[in-house]
């Protein structure tokens, strides 16, 4: 979808450009479309796309834009262009690509000033709650560009895969919702460019990974829409996804190289073996094929080992963060993409940035598996990652075993102790990111079988657990899929976000009484973790569940501290303090969080109600 | 059960000895009872029991038999000598015991000569197939031991907890059986003194460390059947209990020092959380509540933190390998035992026997848990282990589910290859012993719901697959617990062990035709494991599975292969050969293990039978 990048300014009117029988409109496509000075990698790879562009020499006025090298690959109509930036200063270079000493392109090429602390920004953290949406289905800001012409795909509300016309403008409008819930991080699935004939409302199949996709808003929107998000408080946290494109990005039609494309550009599945990768006993092939193949026809696999496709990868992470503002990346399907290249792309990312925060989707329930990317991991082999987070999926499993199953020896809560006493093989636990759902699984409240008080536990939990918390949109409203695990039901329209929508979850206009009970419980849990940062960062520390009573603390140096109490019998329990003295011998008086009952800790009991989760903050 | 250990040569025969009040017949009790020269560590602490001993001083005629140290802890019936061994030669060394210059005790303390190559003795290893026996319940060779007087529990073979009368001498009588089926290796459940009221059979309710219960036999019993089973290629693995002893232990009335039983001697249950050992979320409050916990009240637990107990232990183990000449130590309760001595015995007993293999008992399914005490595995911490070998708990586990549980995308045999290829976190994964079941759980057969198929793929796989493979006694007949997981049924009677068994599995009288199908298939298994070692201890490689079809390899530097396929479908399925290239492209030919059809390995496809475990070798 991108059109001409080419810009005009006054001082280069004149200059003659012999655009390519193509077209005048299509001028020489440059990515990354701009970068910025001061960068802290001194090179810098443009591609730059135009016909028979291949072969070109590229020369510039400005000496301190130094070309170190200029490559072409198999396709005739890309140039790949080394820059050394060290001396680059904010500014607009022209560039012109010769062929025999004949112009044939020209281009203003632009580096802009980067925003204050940039390199600095503090990525999402401990102390944040993360919102995740599937900005097709939030709210519909914006209902002009529902359907977009020369896009597929058109606006289908009654369709579970189709388009229903959720997009930026919504996300801007409702950013007060989100935030004034106590939210202060949005991950939104991908908004990049799907330019696919049907399901393209995921947002996984991206056809231009500089482009917002025009049904979503524009590229200055979401910057916009960052920038105002940041206003508020909130970070956004961008969808990434460095493993495969859309079946009709422009790539497919012409590789810039012929290697670009596992597979040879043709359909072979992936095993989803993950476990190959790590595998003592498994031959090579076994994990190409897991890393190689393709997830389905309509998304190609990108072979990142080779290194101009890689370093586009890199760059464009890169563009994104500095352009968008961003607060982290979420990169999808991480551990399919190729293993080496994810150990230079996280290296890359995380010197760029050293507190940025990202977290990679390694859907596993085997703790081994995911510990195995985070920084700082014990690892048999010499592996380097440098990708700080990884989605907890063990976790996620886990927690809805442990509140589902019956309590016995090796069941119920006790298998969530197990898992988080697991946590040592971690480079960083606290790091870890933590969910009940997320847009590729049941709803939590599906999960838990529309129980409400272990929906409460399970939400509890999370909110004050170690690891920063998810929640996929909607959760706060008791969303569920009764009666179908479909992907489009699972992301099911926000009430409120469509005009005429009966029920307004915005307003609470609506909804049941049980549905503003878990709305006032989320939100009371997120003030609660602003209001007393110990919950959301405190040093954790859990003791062996007994009896269907599971224990555990947030405390840090200051003397802050909270004690939270599961409950899973179905009667009131009378918890004797006298066991969790290790942690409580620093605190005198436990106050209700939410009776603001006070007692002091010295050998006292506290009942807790059936089936719940209870907090006290200590002092 | 032990009397007087004291020894009258015709040399000391003029040796005035005193005797305690308690009675002429109980001279002092020394442990260990005799020693060795030449050890590996040059030092030796004798534990010494007799009335008012503690403040004795102790005299030896002889220099070499160099006495460090003379220790005396809270009982005043017990004494503790450190010895120096570095010059000591075999031979009687004559102690006498005084006190203010009146000698009370003399005794004479045997050094003997080691075996040859002792030190250097080969434990079991991947070559081998363990043969694990209740030994109450395998053959009774010597009904006049079955109830021995001044022991409790007599003989009752009507009840599931009582003692039955199997015996070492069943166990020697019976060599020619378990060895000729192709076992290589005998662990038998603790045949040490168990003095205890009711259920002794089981074994592991010590009372006396240095005494084989009567109603087994007699340590010199028991160093015959070692003998006789190694002149037969049998090794002998010593089934050693470091957590706990019997209630009737001695030391319950007469404590050496008054730490010498956690929780003071009295009752305290273990929380069972193993976990808490590796928390690092946890408190020292849990981990001792799993350490010092007892089992039951019947099974007083050591503080190995004592270090004479700690030393006691040590030596007691070392003594039972010198004296009944073992080839490896099976480890009950391991983790339960305190951490760090953990850590000390381990490290003496293989600084001893650097080749003796020893594994520890860690009953969880959580493989990041099992391999933390594996010497060899990467660990978080700076924890010192040198225990060779686990058993493999998570397997186990896994081998069941992945039989039974229905072919999905995640669940099935793919369970089996994803923990497998999760080995990179073990030390050693050829080095774990590997298993169905054992005396603790539900027969195989069982846990397979009878089915003969399954069962036949679960014994082919371990006998075929990386590990060591261990096999509960009367699995090769298909003993089960249909009706019943009580302990006493699971360790059932073996047929034929006992006079007038109508059915006798030793010489098949009385078997059903599965009964035969059964002992012929693993008769089978365990003769092509020792004709073609290959599939024992070659290099293990696998494929993912895929359509109810797991493929795997053993192959080795000479050019050996055997290929094994599993096929869970109720259909043959045809598998063709071609992925597996990258292992067969060594080899040219497949030969059917037990069809003998041989075939081209290029580009060939293989029909194998519905619910089936087929093997080929390669050539």
């Amino acid at each position: 979808m991108r059109t001409t990048r080419l810009r005009f300014p006054a001082c280069l009117a004149t200059l003659s450009v012999v655009f390519s029988a193509q077209g005048v409109e299509s001028g020489p496509q440059i990515s990354p479309p701009n970068w910025w000075a001061n960068m802290g990698a001194s090179t810098l790879q443009l591609m730059v796309h135009a016909p028979d562009i291949a072969g070109s020499t590229v020369s510039v006025g400005d000496s301190t834009f130094k070309i170190d090298k200029v490559s072409s690959l198999d396709s005739k109509n890309y140039l790949f262009i080394d820059v050394d930036t060290s001396d680059l200063m904010p500014g607009d270079y022209a560039l012109t690509f010769s062929k025999q000493g004949k112009q044939l392109y020209s281009a203003l090429y632009t580096i802009e000033k980067r925003a204050h602390n940039s390199a600095n920004r503090q990525g999402f953290n401990q102390k944040d709650t993360i919102y995740l949406v599937t900005p097709d289905r939030f709210a519909n800001g914006d209902p002009s560009n529902d359907s977009v012409s020369g896009l597929q795909d058109k606006a289908n509300r009654s369709a579970p895969g189709g388009r229903h016309g959720g997009d930026i403008q919504g996300l801007i409008d409702q950013l007060d919702y989100i935030s004034s819930t106590g939210f202060t991080q949005i991950w939104s699935m991908p908004l990049l460019e799907n330019a696919m004939d049907d399901h393209s409302y995921h947002g996984y199949a991206i056809t231009d990974f500089y482009e917002i996709d025009p049904r979503y808003g524009t590229n200055s929107q979401y910057r916009q829409f960052s920038h105002q998000a940041g206003d508020e408080g909130v970070g956004i946290i961008m969808d990434m996804v460095l493993n495969h494109i859309g079946s009709n990005h422009p790539w497919m039609e012409d590789m810039p190289a012929k290697n670009w494309i596992n597979h040879d550009g043709q359909f072979s599945p992936t095993t989803h073996r993950r476990e190959s990768l790590h595998d003592p006993h498994g031959v090579q092939a076994d994990q190409q094929a897991f890393s190689d193949g393709w997830f389905v026809p309509s998304m190609p696999d990108l072979n990142q080992r080779n290194p101009y496709l890689a370093n586009y990868l890199i760059q464009n992470a890169i563009w994104w963060v500095e352009y968008a503002n961003l607060s982290g990346i979420r990169v999808d399907t991480y551990s399919y993409s190729d293993k080496a290249f994810l150990s230079d792309w996280t290296a890359r990312l995380t010197s760029e940035y050293p507190n940025l925060n990202i977290v990679g989707e390694e859907w596993t329930t085997n703790p081994v598996i995911t510990a195995y990317w985070q920084a700082g991991s014990y690892r048999a082999d010499n592996y380097a990652s440098s990708l700080p987070s990884v989605m907890d999926f063990p976790l996620q499993d886990t927690l809805v075993n442990a509140l589902k199953d019956k309590e016995t020896w090796g069941t119920g809560l006790v298998s969530l102790y197990n898992l988080l006493a697991g946590d040592f093989i971690y480079g960083d636990p606290y790091n870890l990111v933590i969910f009940g759902d997320n847009h590729d699984m049941s709803r939590i409240y599906t999960q838990l079988e529309e129980s409400y008080p272990l929906w409460d536990m399970a939400m509890t939990f999370l909110l004050t657990s170690r690891g920063i918390p998810q929640v996929y949109y909607g959760t706060e409203i008791l969303m569920a899929n009764p009666d179908s695990d479909d992907h489009g039901i699972i992301r099911s329209d926000f009430p409120g976000g469509w005009q005429g929508d009966k029920v307004n979850a915005f307003t609470q206009k609506g909804l049941s009484d049980e549905q503003r009970q878990a709305y006032n419980r989320i939100k009371s849990l997120l003030a609660l973790r602003k209001d007393h940062p110990v919950v959301a960062t405190g040093k954790f520390t859990h003791f062996a569940p007994a009896d269907g009573i599971y224990v555990y603390f947030r405390t840090n140096d200051a003397g802050e501290g909270a004690m939270v109490i599961l409950n899973k019998n179905n009667e009131v329990a009378s918890v004797a303090l006298s066991r969790f003295e290790p942690v409580l011998k620093r605190f005198s008086t436990a106050v209700g969080w939410q009776d603001k009952q006070s007692l002091s800790v010295k050998n006292a009991k506290v009942d807790v109600a059936p089936q719940s989760a209870t907090v006290w903050l200590l002092q």
